[in-house]
């Protein structure tokens, strides 16, 4: 039932979105929090038109992933949760020389009593 | 006031992408739970970059409905929107042979203090 | 830490990405909402396949923008940050002749327990 989805800045040139996705699948599976593997759908959004903050000389980018999970979880597994999927991404991320890149994670809780769920 | 985005993996070839939109708008409207047709703001994204789980083996494909609603509905409401979301999304998803196609659907409450809302 | 997202309908010809989106930040940063002007991270989605309630007959568009929050914001605030939002979009989205353009905003709480946070 998880959805990640994780949105970066264009300017991050050879981010391997393929690989990320892998790699974050494993490490989410991996900390138990996924009943069936088969239930995480992860998805990347590069994002070619942004504006970070208001000063036009700084050279910026960024990356942000947000996990969907159905609520219920305590606030020290969302924590965990959320810094496995930074430490990925950190080891990921291409750093282009002299760009500051932002990294952050939101975990969102997801309604459990109207979420449907169902395969074809 | 609603806002319905529907995310489809882009191995279901063949999403029909306006006829989708028009039936779920037409379900979503004949439940009585939008207060004029022309709130009701529904859009389609194609996501070309997905992983599902960790077994590159299989093939999957997923198709994710989200509701945002104004915040106010009882859980039988969202319950009863999210199937009938989920009723329109089984019967129009293409389901390619041997793939396990994954349907859900999210409702989502907008902060009804926070939200802003006009025409130009 | 704030995310501003800003969606439109690709029948606003013209939209002033760029621009909108410098204004967008100069507006959030000014209200005292955000701690390190860098913080601030905004992007825009053109959306191209787009149903608005249920009259083909009928020319409509939409610009929705979402500002997500580290929680703990009073009503107030969030209320005016939405309104600051929506005026500078009634600026500068167009408006093609004969269309209903809708404009909303939307605040959204992010778990500040959660949220992970950092640079590269």
């Amino acid at each position: 039932m998880p959805h990640l989805i994780v949105e970066y800045s264009s300017n991050l040139e050879g981010f391997p979105e393929a690989h990320a996705l892998d790699a974050l699948n494993a490490t989410i599976i991996a900390s138990g929090q996924v009943q069936y593997e088969q239930d995480l759908k992860s998805r990347t959004i590069r994002t070619e038109q942004f504006v970070i903050g208001n000063d036009p000389t700084a050279l910026r980018g960024f990356v942000h992933a947000e996990l969907r999970l159905l609520a219920g979880r305590t606030p020290e597994v969302k924590r965990d949760l959320s810094e496995r999927i930074a430490a990925v991404l950190r080891e990921l991320t291409p750093h282009p020389e002299g760009m500051l890149v932002q990294l952050s994670v939101d975990i969102v809780d997801m309604d459990r009593a109207a979420y449907y769920k169902g395969t074809l």
